[in-house]
C-alpha cells in the first residue's frame, strides 16, 4: 500500500525507469528526471495500474497503427504527488496528490473545442508510441490532466481512475438512464469497472457475462445484479428471461472477441443501445445487421474518454464500490517484469497489477 | 395526373381491389367498401406508389418473418380523398385531401408513449401481412394518421411522403446537424428521397453513389452535390476526396448491401454517424469494428419512422426540391401486377411506379 | 397501514364518495361503482395522499382556469387493487396491486405521438375538474395508466409515486448528470420526492433549503446532503461556499416563491440548469434576465410528468430511500374534510396526509 | 468594398489604430505593429463592423462588470490578411484570407474542455476591456480562432459572421428543427442575422418583429416569411393566428426589452422554446413564471456562441442569403468617430456600419 512521502523532499536528478527495449523484455534504466516549465508539473508517480493495452505492447510490439520503434516506458493508469509545478501553474502546488489522466490533447481542433477531445489527433497520450508512460518514478504532466484526489483515497485506486473512465465514458455515450437494465459482457477489468460506472448511472439492474470465475465474483461485489458464466450458459437467453423477455436497455461489449459481440446485440431490447468498447483482434467481425435496423438499435464505438476523471473520483469518493478488491497484485518498479508477466498469465486469478515505482 | 373528384358522390357498396393470391402473381376482385366508424375516416385512394418491399412479397411471399398465408392486398405508400368518417372524427370532413401514413399503432406502449411509435409491437401496417394495404379504391383509417395536404400537392406526390418519411428518420436519428456533409450510399426511391431529407436539414454538402446512371442523375436534380458511380470509382476514397481528407460528417447506408455498408463506413470522419436504412438479404455482415470504436462511430438503425409526416409535408410543399421527377411510370388498378413487374424489371428505367385505384 | 383484502370478493352496486359541493366543505355521500369496460380496469382504492392541488380547489375552488363548476370529488395521488377488468384488458387481473397515474392522455395528438403526453391537451387528470378524483373506494381507469407494484410496497408508498414523478421529471427535464451538484428549493412533498429522484439520477451532492425544521429534516433522512434554513441564511450563498464557489449544476424551484425562484437562479453555476417546479400565485415574477443569459443558464418548464411510473417504482424498490417517513398523517375516508384541514394547517408538522378509502 | 492587397508586401514597423480614450471621444493614434509569435498570426484587418456593444462602450464606458479603465481600442467583427505568421502556426500562410472569431479561450478550463468554450472564465475577447480591439490595422490572433474564407466572399460579409454566429448559437440552443415555426422578436444586426440562422437550420416559417420599417424590410429580403410591425399590431397574437392558434415552436428575444420578452414567451406554443439573446438593461424583468411551468417552456440564456465559425462561412458561402444588404454605411479608419457617430444615431436607417482600416 502506497504511503504519502514527503513530497517536498528535494527532487533528485535521475530516477529509474522500466524500460521496454523490445517486446518481451524490460530492462531497468536511470533516466534524467524531467524539468515541469510553464504549465507543467512534475509528478513523483505513486502507483501505475498494468493494461491490456500495455500487455499488448509488451508481447507484439504494437496495437494497430501504434508500433514500437525505439525503447518506450510502458504504463499509463497512474496517481502521484505533484514534486514541482512550472511558473504558470495555478492549480496545484507541491504536496498535492493527484490522479494523472493519460492523454494530453491539443485544445484548439474541433474535436477539443466541441468537447469531444477524445478524438483529438494531436493528443500526447502515456505510453502510446512514441510517448513514453508511466512505469517510471517522475513524470512531467500538463496541469490541466491532473486531477486533485482526497486525503482518503489511496494512490492505486487513483490508478484506476483511468479504467473506470472508459466505463463512464461507455455510459455516456450509451446514455444510461436512472433505473435501465445494463448488460455488460465481458469482465476484464475495463469491464468491472464498467459495473461501477452503470451503477453511477442509476441503472436498475447490471447483468453481467464473462467465463472467469473469479471475474464474476468480483462483479458481484462491484455491484453486478446477476453474473452468467458464458461458458455455461446462452448469456443473451438468460438476460432476455431476467428482463421478462423485453432484452437490455443497454449493453456494453468490453471483452473485444466476436461472441461477445453478437451475445451483446442479442441482449438488448428493441431500441437497445450498444457500446462497443473492446477492440477485438480480427478486422471484420459479422454482424447481424438486419436486426440492427429492425429493432433501431443505437451503436456507440468508444475511443478513451473525455470529462471523465472529476466525475470518478467523486462516484468513488462517495463510496459507490469497493474497488480494493480489484487490486489483486502488486510490484516493486524493479519488478515490472514480473507484474507484466503475472498480468498477462494469470488471467484466471489477478484483476489488476500494480507497479509502484516509489516504494510499496 | 391524379383529377380531384366530387368526393361527395355517393359510396359503392363494393370496390375493386387488386389482390396478390400468391407471389407473382396478382388479380382484380370485387371487395366490399369497409365502414369507417368512431375514429376512422374513409379514404378513397387515389395514387399508390411501389415500394421495393411490395416487390419483395411479390416476389418471395415474405419479409422475413412476415409470411404472406392467405391473399394479400400490397401497397402502403398513398394518398386519397375524405370520402367518410366515422362519428368520433373531429380533424377532417369529406373532401379532404390526405396522406395517408400506413402503420396504426396502438398509442398504449412504451414505445409509444415515449415518441417512438414505430417501435410498438401492436401496429397495424397497411400491406404488412396480414394487414390489407392500398392497391384498392378504399380503405379505411384511424384519423390520426391521415394528414391534410395542400390544394397545390398532387396524390402522387402525397404518396411520396412515405418513402421521403424514412429519409427523414435516418435524418433524425443520425442527428444531421445544418452545415454538414452527408454521405447516401444507394440511390433507390428511399435514398433519393433521403437526398431530399439531407436537404430540408441543412446539410452543407450532399454526396451519393450507385450504379445505375439514372439514378446518379436524379440524385444531382434532387439536390445532391456529388454523384459518384460506384462501379467505376470507389466512392470512400471520393468522399474522403471531397472532404479534404476528412470524410462525411454523417452516411447513410440505404442499397441493404454488403459492400454498401463497407463504403458508408469508411467514408465517414472521425466521430461520424451512420444510419442503417437498408436492409441486407444475408443475416450476418462483415463489419469493421475496430474501425468503429477507434474512431467513435456512432450506428443508428432506422426502422419506417415516426412523426415525419406533418414534416415532410411541410418541406415538400416549401418547393425545396423537384420531385415530380420520381415518378417514372403510371398505372391503373386494374394493370397493378404490370406496374409491379414494372418495378421491379427495370431497376435501371424506372423511379417510382405509381398506381392510380379510382382512374388517372 | 393498508391491508391486502381479497379482491376477489364481491363487486358492491354503491360506494362511499368524498364529495366537495363547495370550498371547505366535503361530505360523505353513496355513489354508484363505475363500471370498466375495454380496455377499462376497476380499481379498489386503497390509498390516497392530499396533494397541494387538492388544497388549493378545497380553499379557492379553482386552480387558474380550472374551475370547480359543481360537486367534485378531490384526491389523485393513488393505489389500490384491481378488482374488475374490461373485456380488453390484457395487463392485469383482478387482485394485482397497482399505482394508479392519475392523467389519462389521448395518445393520438402531437404531444403524446412525441413522447410529451403530459402537454395533451385532451387529458382526463383525476380531481381535475369536471373530472372526478379518488377519495371514493373505486375508480375506473384505462388499462397502460395503471402500474403493477411489487407485493412489499405498500399502498401509500404507492401513492408517493405521484408527487415523486413530478421530481423525476423536473429532474429529466433538467438533464441531472450523476456527479452533479443540485440545490432544491422548498421542501415541500414535491421537493421532498425530488430529494430522492435527484439521489437516483446519481446526483453527487444535494443541498435544500427551506424554512420548515420538520422538512429539513425530512431531507436529510431522504439523501440531503445538506439542509439549508433558509429563514436564518442566504441559501444561494451557502450554496456557493459548499461547492468552492461554483454554484449548483441544477436547481429546482418547487415553492412557487418569487424569493424562492431568485434563490434558484442564483445558486446555480455558469452553464447550470434550472427546473420551475413550483406554481407561484402571482402571474409576473422578476426575474434577473441578463444573468441568464451571461451565464447561459438552461430553464425548463415543469407540468406534471411523462413516463415516470415505472421508473419510480424501480427506484422506490430498490430501496433507494425510507420513504415511509413522508407519510405523518392517515384517515379513513369519512374523515377526508379533517384529513384536508390537517394537511392545510400543520405545515409545519405534517408532510403528507393520506387518505384510506376501503380500510386502514 | 475592400480590395485585396497584395499581403507578402513588407509589414510596417507602425500603424494606425482608432482609440477611445474616454466615451464619445474617438482619436488616430500611431502604435508598434504587434509581432506574432508561436501559434499567433498577425492579420492585415480589412474591415470591421460596428456592433451594439461598441456603441455601449463609446456611450457608457462600461457593460456592466467590464469598466473601460484605459485608453481602449473598440471593434470586434472583422476579417482580413494573414501579413505573418509565428514560428508553430501550420494553418496558415501569408495571403490567406480569414474571417476573425474575436474571443481566445483557454482550451484547458471545463467549460472549454466540454465544448462550451463561450462560457470560458479566462476568455481574452477583442474589444472587451482590457482588451484592444479591432479598428486598428493589424492584431495578432491566435490561430485557431482564423477561419479562411473563399475568394468569392468580401470581407465585410465574412466580419458578419460574427453577429451570425449569435444567431446561429441561439439556433443551436433552441435546437431549431427542420420544418419548425420560429419567432424572432428584435431586428437588429443580430435578430437579422439570426433570420438567416433560422433559415440554415431548416425553419419551414419564420416571423419576425420589430418597429423599424427598414429593418422589417432587411427581414423580408434575409427570408422571414412575415414581418410584423410591433408598433401597430400585438405581434404575439399575429403570430398565434399564423400558426393556426398554436404559436410558434421556438422564439429568440434580441431586442433586450422587456416587452419583446413578453411578447417571445407569449407567441410559443406549448412546449415552446426561448432562446435569449438580447440584454436588457434593466436587472430584473417581470416574467410569467406559472406560464413556462404550465406550458412546460424551455428557456435558454445565449451568451456569445462556440463552434459557429466554420459553419456560418459554410451558410453564408451556399448563398442562402443576400448578406450585402446588412452593409449600410462604410467608413475609413480615419472616421471611425463619424462611423460610430452614424450607427448609434441612425438606428431608423442603418442597419451594419464598416469601417475599413487598410483603405475602402
Amino acid at each position: 500500500m502506497s504511503t504519502i512521502q514527503n513530497a517536498h523532499e528535494a527532487i533528485p536528478k535521475t530516477m529509474r525507469a522500466a524500460v521496454m527495449p523490445q517486446p518481451f523484455d524490460i530492462v531497468i534504466e536511470e533516466r534524467n528526471v524531467p524539468e515541469a516549465s510553464g504549465d507543467e508539473v512534475l509528478v513523483k508517480i505513486m502507483a501505475v495500474g498494468i493494461c491490456g493495452s500495455d500487455i499488448h505492447y509488451y508481447e507484439h510490439g504494437r496495437i494497430g497503427p501504434y508500433v514500437v520503434e525505439k525503447p518506450i516506458i510502458l504504463g499509463h493508469e497512474c496517481a502521484g504527488i505533484v514534486a514541482a509545478v512550472g511558473d504558470k501553474v495555478t492549480r496545484f502546488k507541491v504536496g498535492d496528490r493527484v490522479a494523472v489522466e493519460p492523454g494530453i490533447t491539443c485544445g484548439r481542433c474541433d474535436h477539443c473545442k466541441s468537447g469531444r477531445y477524445n478524438l483529438c489527433a494531436d493528443v500526447q497520450f502515456l505510453a502510446t508510441p512514441p510517448v513514453d508512460g508511466a512505469f517510471v518514478q517522475y513524470i512531467k504532466h500538463r496541469e490541466d490532466f491532473l486531477f486533485p484526489i482526497p486525503d482518503g483515497m489511496s494512490f492505486e485506486t487513483a490508478a484506476l481512475i483511468e479504467p473506470f473512465s472508459v466505463g463512464i465514458h461507455a455510459a455516456k455515450r450509451a446514455g444510461i438512464k436512472p433505473g435501465e437494465t445494463v448488460a455488460i459482457i465481458g469482465m476484464g477489468p475495463v469491464g468491472l469497472m464498467a459495473v461501477v460506472a452503470a451503477k453511477a448511472f442509476g441503472a436498475g439492474k447490471i447483468i453481467v457475462s464473462d467465463m472467469e470465475p473469479v471475474r464474476l465474483k468480483a462483479a458481484i461485489k462491484l455491484g453486478a445484479h446477476h453474473a452468467l458464466d458464458a461458458s455455461k450458459q446462452d448469456a443473451a437467453e438468460v438476460i432476455k428471461d431476467l428482463t421478462g423477455g423485453k432484452g437490455a436497455d443497454v449493453a456494453f461489449e468490453t471483452a473485444g472477441h466476436p461472441h461477445a459481440l453478437k451475445t451483446a446485440l442479442r441482449s438488448l431490447c428493441r431500441g437497445g443501445r450498444l457500446s462497443i468498447v473492446g477492440l477485438p483482434p480480427q478486422e471484420e467481425i459479422p454482424v447481424n445487421v438486419p436486426s440492427i435496423a429492425d429493432n433501431e438499435i443505437d451503436i456507440y464505438g468508444v475511443f478513451r474518454y473525455a470529462n471523465t476523471y472529476a466525475q470518478g473520483i467523486t462516484f468513488i469518493s462517495s463510496g459507490i464500490a469497493d474497488t480494493d478488491i480489484m487490486i489483486t497484485d502488486r510490484y516493486p518498479l524493479e519488478q515490472t517484469k514480473e507484474a507484466m508477466e503475472r498480468a498477462r498469465t494469470n488471467k484466471s486469478g489477478s484483476l489488476k497489477v500494480v507497479v509502484y515505482p516509489n516504494g510499496m
